[in-house]
């Protein structure tokens, strides 16, 4: 099945700031992408990245310059066939993950993300559309229920965390034993602190 | 199977405030713990409430004041069976995401939490113990590897989903659709917002 993995190639991740610097956050994303594609390319999803610039990646690249929604509408407009759509900041992804996305049949599989967002769905009804705007997880179980498609929702923390705040990166230190992602965190100096009980993160400047 | 629901009847949830005062704080605790013992009781889990105070609820209450991890080793301890340890404010809990705790046949069944805790598992090794403190799921995956038990984590965002703070009640908000918790939260007043395409939580008065 064709997944579209859609990458701001521009400034990403500015709420990683000032934990990360610009330069930072963007060489952090494309490490973030270079999992999702290694889980996706273990599975039988075929990737397209769809990016706002040129990205130099092993997967197709599509450029698209528009915001999010009606780059991803674009996509789903030309589809002939089922596709799915997975953000490219989910670097715990693994292919069981993805697997419960293929798996289902329903006319959407949906994952929310934290904070009410969408964070990858497989589409097999023609018709649905995307709002990524605000609670789209909610706007999105409201559109396909208007197009009396059926809808299964993946129940996932990988699936849910998105990467955007300093608090996600105490998850990929958790939980991404195998990622690249969190190899790139902890070359940079960036470790789990706990504090009272409670896990955080601190810096501890490049080790290297 | 026994199913143990550990319950701070003091203090609970200082996090929850300033939007929350203590009174509210300790309502919306016992409102949580109602909708995890309505759903353990929708499936094949028995449930007790190990309180450090007394607690009206319908299901046996067994006092400890001890903190949560000397106070669950001692039900491990005494345990002749499996037993679930689940905690009580997981109001996201459905009776599937307790199915995908009961249905594996590993040593160790666990659900890690948002920030590196130990929100729920299922022990059917005679020796496993906890240690609640920092990052506990990665230590409790220790802890079952030094002694060779076999493990299985479930991937669930309801059961990662711990209610400690102001965001997380975007979740309940979000997913709690069958919930008294969220019932609750919406007669306090509490309302989702969209600020420039981020998802919150704003407090208009009790609404009653």
């Amino acid at each position: 099945m064709r997944f579209v993995v859609p990458f701001d190639a521009g400034t990403p991740k500015t709420r990683l700031g000032p934990l990360l610097d610009p330069d930072e956050r963007r060489a952090f994303a494309r490490v973030m992408l270079s999992d999702v594609l290694a889980t996706l390319d273990a599975t039988a999803a075929e990737p397209t990245v769809l990016a706002t610039g040129p990205v130099d990646c092993e997967v197709p690249v599509e450029i698209d310059d528009r915001p999010l929604t009606p780059a991803v509408n674009a996509e789903l407009e030309a589809a002939k066939e089922p596709i799915g759509i997975v953000m490219a900041d989910l670097p715990l992804l693994t292919p069981e993950t993805i697997e419960r996305l293929l798996d289902p049949t329903a006319d959407l599989v949906i994952a929310p993300g934290r904070g009410g967002g969408t964070n990858a769905f497989v589409a097999r009804h023609a018709e649905f559309r995307v709002d990524y705007h605000g609670t789209s997880y909610t706007d999105h179980l409201e559109i396909a229920r208007e197009m009396g498609a059926t809808v299964e929702t993946v129940d996932s923390h990988r699936l849910a965390t998105d990467i955007d705040e300093r608090a996600d990166l105490v998850e990929v230190l958790i939980h991404g034993a195998d990622t690249r992602s969190r190899d790139w965190l902890i070359e940079e100096g960036i470790r789990l602190t706990t504090d009272e009980g409670r896990v955080g993160i601190e810096r501890s400047g490049p080790s290297g």
